[in-house]
């Protein structure tokens, strides 16, 4: 088997160091090609760019690999991948995003640009995984992530996945104890509170810092918030059809204005 | 029982005609409060405003309606809303999105700003529509939405909605004929295929337009673009868990790496 394509995207912005790691890691295992942002694009969600114009530009900032900076989002890149750099060609293999520098567990997941590159790949039918470290630290260390990188991205060229399913893996942060192993889990059941921190800029005008806190709801044990919390990779599969199906008779039943 | 507070958001700018038609419906319906993007945010997904500072000004553009205008997305907006306007005060008894201008059927409500506002509120437990006119012509004819919005708005508020579902209402384009009735619909199988158009800007350098086409794979009739084809409205409930619960078995029994 000829070695698989790899396409390599993130939202921290093409010179973050965690995909430099992940490019570092991926390479050994196939031909990688990296578009990635111009600049930082975290909390974008899948944001695309509509309306404006997108910048594509050739980088040299990984030695010997075809890379290229994008002025748009993570999904914007994904797009710009498949169908313009290799328009005409054989598509990825396997889409990888990150590493993030940052959790992208439970909610999280739905403001995350780094899982918005892997669901785009899951929308073309390329399996795809976000990568994600749960520290915030500016000295993160991502020296752990590698073998669970190296194992999961294997794993899912060799194995696939469920087509239209991307994997949203998070990592626990370095700790005394290496991570415990690797578990599938569920999105918790978690949401962010915001505040808004708000100050004056130098005209007297008022202006807003959105900050939050970080509230979990979830009990159980299956989801990935528990295994961050338990020192265990949390690997969730995500799909992107939004149909809340249980919702459908529901409203079928009680709504009297259907026809 | 007390009117109840409708918060009102879109993604096409607090000045678009789409927020003005559905603050007109929904003020006879509550009291309402408006907090919307101050300049077009279409296919802003579920960004969120990290990282950077926001703006919040009060806005005369409704008569005897208190607004806002916001520097950032649906998203900030509403929670923004929530956490900063209606700090410790009663939160709203239903939230609406729109009417934008365009469609959000099948895989656009991943991109949809408008979905976005909407979402945004199902994570904080309440019900939220958002609202879409399937007609990008600029002249965009909105009376047939009027009863559309009014009769959904009226039944979310009289019957409620599952926890964590957020409708996602599009609405034909005016026809000769009338609106046939409202679908409740999954989400339909359909994707975009970009095209980028290349072009050189005024010093020569490479920039390009994003376009695509839409391409429906979806041969049912009981999702959204199958309703909106036959001039119904569409109506999906849609929701925040993205885990592909199905393919938590699939993982656990053939990947080898876990424990």
């Amino acid at each position: 088997m000829s070695r698989p394509l790899i396409l390599v995207s993130n939202d921290d912005g093409i010179t973050a160091p965690g995909i430099r790691h992940l490019v570092n890691i991926v390479r050994e295992l196939g031909e990688v090609l990296v578009v990635a942002p111009n600049r930082p694009q975290s909390g974008m969600g899948h944001a695309i760019t509509v309306g404006d114009t997108l910048r594509l530009k050739e980088s040299t900032i990984f030695e010997g690999i075809q890379a290229f900076e994008c002025s748009g989002t993570p999904a914007d890149c994904v797009k710009m991948a498949r169908h313009y750099v290799l328009k005409g060609k054989p598509q990825p293999d396997v889409v990888v995003s990150g590493i993030n520098h940052g959790s992208n567990t439970s909610i999280s997941v739905l403001y995350s640009g780094t899982m918005s590159a892997a669901i785009e790949a899951a929308i073309e039918g390329t399996p795809a995984i976000g990568f994600s470290l749960c520290d915030y630290s500016s000295e993160a260390d991502f020296s752990h992530t590698e073998e669970v990188v190296r194992r999961i991205t294997s794993q899912v060229i060799s194995k696939e996945l469920p087509r239209g399913v991307a994997l949203n893996v998070n990592i626990p942060p370095k700790r005394n104890q290496p991570v415990k192993g690797i578990r599938v889990c569920r999105q918790a059941n978690a949401k962010w509170v915001e505040e808004f921190d708000e100050r004056r800029d130098p005209n007297g005008r008022r202006y807003f810092w959105m900050t939050g806190n970080f509230v979990n709801f979830d009990k159980g044990e299956d989801n990935d918030e528990w295994a961050i919390a338990n020192n265990y990779v949390s690997v969730v599969p995500c799909q992107f059809d939004l149909t809340a199906h249980a919702a459908i008779p529901a409203l079928n039943e009680t709504w009297e204005i259907l026809n």
